[in-house]
Parts: structure tokens; C-alpha cells; sequence
């Protein structure tokens, strides 16, 4: 890759968090009534210092299949706020017990539990909010919305996410099993991916073929993206990583390190990615960034 | 009243409340799957003995304003999954830390803290997923069912009952005021009883001024069930509340009652419940059932 393409591609990924973290911050001014404490500890976890991969890959999706990005940015946010109520929720001590994120002290410990507990509630509701809002049913087809959300209310629910945070829990200390980590990876962290990138497509008016297409893009590319955490669990140091390194082993934590090793785990990665890429064979150059999202993952470990 | 009418709104109340429990059942099936003691905690809950008060404000208000009750269940099956997490949050250990929810060990007694919290958060999210689903979609306009779950989301975030609930934690133990009772109540309480019957009223097509009045009826039975609340923890016995009595005041929370005193509150509750009914003067026979609500707030205290 040429060391433009890279700065392209860099200014690709800042321009749409901006984009995003400007629309973030109109769905969330600083109040100072009642619940100004509650507002407060949404907006501390939302301007953490995310880097807004599941808004992007929304934004990407819809660009791919030759839709605007700018008419999905509600969505865009409302998958960020999805993302940072699962991220409070599992740091609360019943659930993971971390004090840090993304090298800041996590939201329970600076709010208390109740807070940050109703932060989290408040988040994943309004993301409903806002993808209802009349400013995004008024660019995009009533029914392609209600599909899109549909996509990712599923993709975020027990018979996603949240079911693969409650395998992750329970299985904690237990021997370690492919088939279950997979199970976890996919629900825990796949999903929401598969659901960013479909959601924009759907919304963008992506037809049957491309969006088949998008979502094994979005499937190979999440579960890549859990297991390259797994490998920078165990090679990255703190400051990479805003948490301490090889917490995931101190806890008991199942990984595909821990069952089938760090370099086979590293070759399944990279199929991944090149499957991924594949999979968007019949796109044009709109898919680019897609395409670089999926090399990224690997990327980020140099 | 006469007693076969009373027969009547006990025959309404019993068939709306199987055709909900009838749906909520087909949602959420058994399964045996790795994820089947978080569906396990959440059907707990959810078949828990809930009176469905919500569900039926629901399809009484479609009926109220001429539609089909029938058409509105999936949304009336969701207003109950919002308001099932909404309690089993709300017991956790880190909130009001209650053994008993309607005479039966609290979620995270029986499945332990974890699990409970990501029930909560699982049928959340189920709730939007039912909303959207092509059942819902084929029956009712794409633009009122965005509009209802909008109302529904707005109800249930922190601009109302997460709001609400964080208002009420933060206050515990501080001096009564009449000010941030009222924001509590309204909020925690009252604007899901409102999104309730005017979701249902949106999706049968209700127009500007009968929305109105079924917002205002919401409105005014939302807070009068609150401060009904409120007496009956003082006057009631564990075994009509399922929980003990007292607690309120145990818990030092604020209440219309700490506040003002027993009668006045009484008065209000009076004053709110005529309120609800005059409401509906515009309205026919078909809004009876949302006039028998509304006096068997005070009626169920006899």
C-alpha cells in the first residue's frame, strides 16, 4: 500500500468521526435540571475516545452500495450508542469489574453503579430515539428503516450481543471450547459489526445480492476483529490498548489463543480478512474504504 | 356501577390479558441453547403475574379511537418487555435491593446478579425487535408504527422513566419536595402509562385533537397511579402489594404522601382520575375501557 493510499484512508476515517461526533454532541447537550448527572455520565462514556468503527462501517456500507453516508448518520449514532451502553454495563463489577477504559477510569467509577447502570439503559433507548427521529424517516424509505432497526435491535438483543455477553459470563473459568468462543465472538462482538454495515446498505437501498454480500463482509470481518483483540490481549502493551494486557487470561476469559493458540489464531484472522474482502468482489471503488476497514484490523497491530 | 358492568370490565381485563400473555409466550419460547438461562430469566419476569396494565392501555387505546386492538399487540407485548427490565433493574442490589416483586424472589435471587442485568437489557432491546417485526409492519402505516416506537423510546429514556429512576435514586434520603416528587413520578412512572395508550391510539390512526386528549387521560392516570402507589405502601398489606408494606418510608423515598400528607394526596388522586375521564368526554362507548381503568386505579385499593 502506497503511503498515500494510507493517508487517504486516514482522512477518510477522520472525516466521518467527525461527522459523527458532531451529531453525537446535538443528541446530547449538557443539561443542568434534574437528571443533569444521568446526561453527564452518557455523554463521559460517548467522548471516551472511541473510534466510532460501527458509525463508520454504517456510513461505509451506505456508500458502498451508492447511497449517501450523510442520510444514515442518525443511524451512525444510535449504533454508537448501542456500542457504549454494552462497554458501561460490562465494566460494571457484577460483569467484567474494570476500573479503565480506553485508559480513563470507567463510568461506574466515576458516576457510581446506579448511574452508570441507568447511563447504559438510557443509551441503548435513546439510540431507538434517534433512528425514529423525524430527521432520519424523512431521507430514507419508512420501510428500509424499520428493517434497518429491526437488523439491529436483533443483532443487539438476547439473540445477539447480549446473548453472547451472557455466554461470556457463565463460561468464565470453564475449559476452554471453539465451538463456544466462536458462539461468543460472533454474538458478543459480530453481530453489532454484521449489523453496522448491513443497517447502512439497507437503509442506502441495497438490493438482496449486495446486501448477502455486505453482511458475509460484516460477519467475517467481526469475528477477525474479536480475535485480533484476543492476540493485542496478549502482545499489546497498556498504552495500545487503554486496559492492562492479559486481563482476558487473569479472568478465565475464553479466546481463540487460549483453545487453539496464538499462530493459528493469527492465520484464521488473516483468511478472515482476505474472506472478507472477497466477498465484496462485485463492488466498485465505493467499496474501498470497506476494504480498508477489513485490513486495518490487522493493521492496528503493527 | 352495577355489578354486571363491573363483570364486564373484569371479562375485558381477562381477555386482553390472555391475547398479551398468548403473544408474549410465542416471543419468547424455551430453548436449550447456551444462552437458555438468560431466556429463562428473562420469561421469569415476564410470566411473573403482571397485571399487563400497560399492553391493555395499549390496545384500549386503538379501540378508543375506532382501530383494530388486535393489530397493536406486538406493540402492546413490547410495552411490556420495556417495563419488565425497567423492574428487574430497578431491584438489583446497587438500586432499591428488593428479595420480592409481586410475591415471588426478585430476577437476580434466582439467576444472580449478571444474568438479571442482562435480562433487563435483553428484553429492551427484544421490545424494538418486536416493534419492527414484518407482523407489526404489514398491519399498521410505516410512518405511525416510527412515530409510536418514537413515543415509546422517548417514554422510556432519560428524558423519561430512565430520567426518572435516576431522580429517584438521587434523592433518597434528602428532603421532601413537591417539585422533584412530581418530576419523579411523572417520569418514572407516568410517561410510560402515557406512550402506552397514546402508541396505541398513534397506530389506529388517531388524529391531532383525539391524540391530545388520550395524551392528557395518560397523563393524568400516570400520575394518579403513582400517588395510588405511594398510599397504597402505606395502607396496604404485603399480601395484596407482594412486597412489604412500608417500604417506601423504610427506604426514606419520596412520596406524594411524605410530602403532603395522607388525605391530600388522596384528594389529588381523586382530582386526577376525574380529570382522565373528562378527557375523554369527546370520545363514544368505545373508550369505556379506558374509563374503567382509570376509576380502578382507586378501586383496587377497597
Amino acid at each position: 500500500m502506497s503511503s498515500e493510499a494510507v493517508l487517504d484512508f486516514k482522512a477518510y476515517l477522520a472525516e466521518k468521526r467527525g461527522i459523527v461526533d458532531a451529531a453525537l454532541q446535538g443528541y446530547f447537550p449538557e443539561s443542568e435540571g434534574l437528571t443533569s448527572d444521568l446526561v453527564k455520565a452518557m455523554r463521559y462514556s460517548l467522548f471516551a475516545g472511541g473510534k466510532r468503527l460501527r458509525p463508520i462501517l454504517c456510513i461505509a456500507g451506505a456508500e458502498a452500495v451508492g447511497g449517501s453516508g450523510k442520510n444514515v448518520v442518525p443511524v451512525a449514532c444510535a449504533l454508537e450508542m448501542i456500542h457504549t451502553y454494552s462497554l458501561i454495563h460490562d465494566d460494571l463489577p457484577m460483569m467484567d469489574d474494570d476500573d479503565l477504559r480506553r485508559g480513563k477510569p470507567t463510568n461506574h467509577k466515576v458516576f457510581g453503579e446506579p448511574i452508570a447502570l441507568l447511563a447504559g439503559d438510557g443509551l441503548l433507548t435513546e439510540a431507538f430515539s434517534v433512528m425514529t427521529s423525524p430527521e432520519i424517516s424523512g431521507r430514507v424509505s419508512p420501510q428500509s428503516l424499520l428493517q434497518a432497526i429491526r437488523v439491529i435491535a436483533r443483532a443487539a438483543g438476547h439473540e445477539g450481543m447480549v446473548g453472547g455477553q451472557a455466554v461470556d459470563i457463565q463460561w468464565q473459568g470453564r475449559p476452554a471450547d471453539l465451538g463456544v468462543v466462536k458462539f461468543m465472538h460472533t454474538h458478543k462482538t459480530g453481530a453489532m459489526i454484521t449489523a453496522s454495515v448491513a443497517s447502512g446498505a439497507i437503509l442506502a437501498g441495497a438490493d438482496g445480492s449486495q446486501l448477502r454480500a455486505i453482511t458475509s463482509y460484516g460477519e467475517k470481518i467481526g469475528l477477525a476483529f474479536q480475535i485480533s483483540d484476543d492476540i493485542l490481549d496478549i502482545e499489546g502493551d497498556s498504552e495500545t490498548m487503554g486496559k492492562r494486557s492479559g486481563a482476558d487470561e487473569k479472568m478465565g476469559k475464553m479466546t481463540y489463543p487460549a483453545v487453539l493458540g496464538l499462530d493459528p489464531s493469527k492465520t484464521i484472522e488473516q483468511e478472515l480478512v482476505q474472506g472478507a474482502i472477497e466477498a465484496l468482489r462485485e463492488f466498485d471503488h465505493r467499496a474501498e474504504p470497506l476494504r480498508r476497514i477489513a485490513q486495518y484490523i490487522i493493521e492496528r497491530k503493527k
